[in-house]
């Protein structure tokens, strides 16, 4: 009886289980961070936070641009006479100027190649609300989808965690610059439906996340060919679309499809958040852009349990729809990140330190640290992640988190520090790396 | 193969089942509403949206408080420098000082007889999203919760159709008041337990909607002892706490269990929102409450698919620090809720039409039309709704929505209209009720 009294108490199994994924060094980093965060006066021996990808480079843009519109917000003396209107507003289309503004500026980062309709704009929270409730509206408990790895590791949690549905991993190496290739999603679709794993479909991180790589139109059509032809559904996660900094330009899949004769639009799904973009996580911008009617209708039914506060939604409307505003943030954005990419990566090459070749996106580069590594075994990458943490006081966050294949590879975010950090960061890699190799000189 | 295809393309049993529950008059009346709005001056024969539980009494207030404080937000001109460090800001523990001041407000809504540990606030997309994560960490698809009837229509979404749990429904009568007692929980509970359906919890919203009453002390305590003795869940949805309008003071579950020797808070969670008692839906912040460890650590865990925007968390918590302010809020908008509450049930008495007696709370009231319906039916209950809705034009909501047991009840809101709307509503109904008399005594 007792012991029927205690078992009735039990949590849920998704309140119990571990497949939330919190587990992890990319985690842990971020908790090294919290406990001893660098200071460039207060603190200059502490940890500098490398470990998450924000998007701190234009700021300054947004800050001025609230100073001369004080109509943009319902929290201001200008605009409080709207506040009642937008406070009881829940609505979950959202505020019709918000996607509106939404669906422009998605053309917008896509050069305009692209139309999106606003009526297919569904608000979550975050990209992490996103992608939860686009596997919600595909998938079953038990259903899959093939994921290329390295991926995001809170994909266990977006994805999985309380769908019950599961992660089949599409392997990508080193050796073709961790390319994504038809023939590999073939390879993980066959794997899986000989384990007789139901596959629902294929999820592209484009551009990727940890990669800093985007997809070309070859590889995005041969993608598209293979879920018409299996019939399964394709999730395009653009949430770094406008992070691409160099001159080869981003593809869409929406230009994908315009471009494809036979596509069964019914199938394919756009992730899109303006965390990454923009650079604001706090908003909880999520979006999932469906071409499937059903999806858009079962998606924004369940956006009641992530809706954008209307407050945000007010703010954002007025900052989206000042296109003088945006083209200059976009523009700005860009050239600041290349910058900044380029500065660590070739600071890193000057002490023998290569990062991923073809990089040209994203708020993070792909290090390889294999040649300092004791030997080529994720024991050991965790071990030089250890010190790397604790010692060099960097949070980087390594391969083994991303579910990558081949140890010895970490990603190293570079847009959510100043300048004056970012030196620091460099510096200190660059001495560990130095001193590293002199110690291995001197054990020879 | 054909159709091995066409089945593989299809949705999930989510997507495609009918569990949301969006098919109810509940619904319908808000977009007959949305169709024909009333104005004034504008649409003064348009539909006046009764259907709707929104606190709109108080603007006035919050208005004024916004013009004297440009600090308070991040999108003023005295408050942009404070921009990036909040739109960049995704702790799911929210920031320190918003649930500091959440935990405050809540307990001065209670009168401060109770303290609230800001450490167990876990924020949740509205107390939709609240509702559904409590379930998620509670319970197994197939899972039971007792909830008392008539219950809020948007249960069946909130509850059940992404958790895969039931409702199973306490009735309650008219004869007593539709009061809740230990015996009709018991009844319930039993019968589930024939049908060998798990029963993990009771869910109980206190103050009630729809009827607008308020649990006293005696039954708190004795559905705390049987959860207890049960060793099941309680689950307290106190989300129209602050608008006990009357005399009698609103008791909540976590003054009851300071009370109690026995009890095991374990099973003890308070779900909270400031949607209706600040009135601010659209800020979707729901709170999830919870004296089990566990809970508070899985909840935050799922608060990363709703969290609150970091732009109105700051900005709220502006507003909920302001002691003075709120202070006067609540104190004000009872008065106004009860000056609104009373001009309604005693204009409709005068025409001899009935509320429920010792409604004290809530945004609505629960009336009785019972001596119109032809029948005594829900088919005659929806008929006299039609043509309230269509041609008395007023969007109130039937009895049948909430899952209520006897036909010819209707909950009004009446505090989403301002004073002259109000009129107009009480107006229409009085007129509709004398003409529908006089015509039954034309009929005789």
């Amino acid at each position: 009886m007792e012991k029927e009294n205690r078992s009735r108490q039990v949590l849920s199994r998704i309140a119990t289980n571990d497949q939330h994924g919190e587990n992890s060094p990319y985690f842990h980093g971020w908790y090294a961070y919290e406990r001893n965060r660098f200071h460039p006066t207060q603190n200059p021996q502490g940890v500098v936070q490398m470990g998450l990808a924000e998007n701190q480079l234009c700021f300054d843009l947004v800050e001025k641009w609230i100073k001369e519109n004080p109509n943009a917000s319902i929290c201001t003396r200008e605009g409080a006479n709207k506040f009642k209107e937008i406070a009881i507003f829940q609505d979950y289309h959202g505020l019709k100027e918000f996607t509106h503004a939404v669906a422009k500026f998605m053309e917008k980062v896509r050069g305009n190649r692209v139309t999106f309709d606003p009526d297919r704009i569904v608000m979550s929270g975050g990209a992490t609300g996103a992608n939860e409730t686009i596997i919600f509206c595909l998938a079953d408990p038990g259903d899959a989808f093939l994921v290329p790895s390295p991926y995001y590791p809170a994909f266990g949690r977006d994805l999985r965690w309380r769908t019950g549905v599961q992660i089949a991993p599409v392997d990508c190496h080193s050796s073709n610059g961790f390319r994504l290739t038809r023939a590999a999603v073939e390879v993980a679709y066959k794997k899986a439906q000989e384990s007789n794993i139901n596959v629902k479909g294929l999820i592209l991180t484009n551009p990727s996340n940890p990669l800093g790589t985007t997809l070309d139109m070859e590889t995005l059509k041969s993608l598209v060919a293979f879920v018409t032809e299996e019939n399964i559904h394709l999730i395009c996660d653009e949430i770094y679309s406008a992070t691409v900094f160099s001159s080869q330009r981003f593809i869409s899949v929406a230009e994908v499809i315009q471009e494809l004769e036979h596509c069964n639009r019914d199938l394919i799904h756009i992730i899109y958040s303006l965390s990454k973009d923009l650079g604001f996580p706090g908003f909880r911008v999520g979006i999932v852009y469906s071409y499937n009617d059903i999806v858009v209708s079962s998606a924004r039914k369940m956006s009641s349990f992530g809706l954008v506060s209307s407050q945000t939604q007010h703010f954002l409307t007025s900052l989206l729809s000042d296109e003088e505003f945006v083209d200059n943030f976009l523009s700005e954005s860009k050239k600041r990140l290349a910058k900044r990419h380029h500065d660590f990566t070739t600071g890193l090459e000057q002490v023998g330190i290569s990062c991923l070749k073809g990089s040209n996106s994203g708020l993070f580069f792909w290090m390889d640290l294999g040649p300092l590594l004791k030997e080529q075994t994720f024991e050991a990458e965790l071990k030089l992640w250890r010190v790397i943490v604790d010692d060099v006081r960097l949070n980087v966050s390594p391969g083994s988190s991303f579910h990558g294949l081949e140890p010895g590879w970490f990603r190293v975010c570079f847009a959510n520090v100043d300048d004056q950090t970012a030196e620091v960061a460099l510096e200190r890699i660059r001495t560990f790396v130095l001193d590293n190799g002199k110690k291995g000189d001197e054990g020879r």
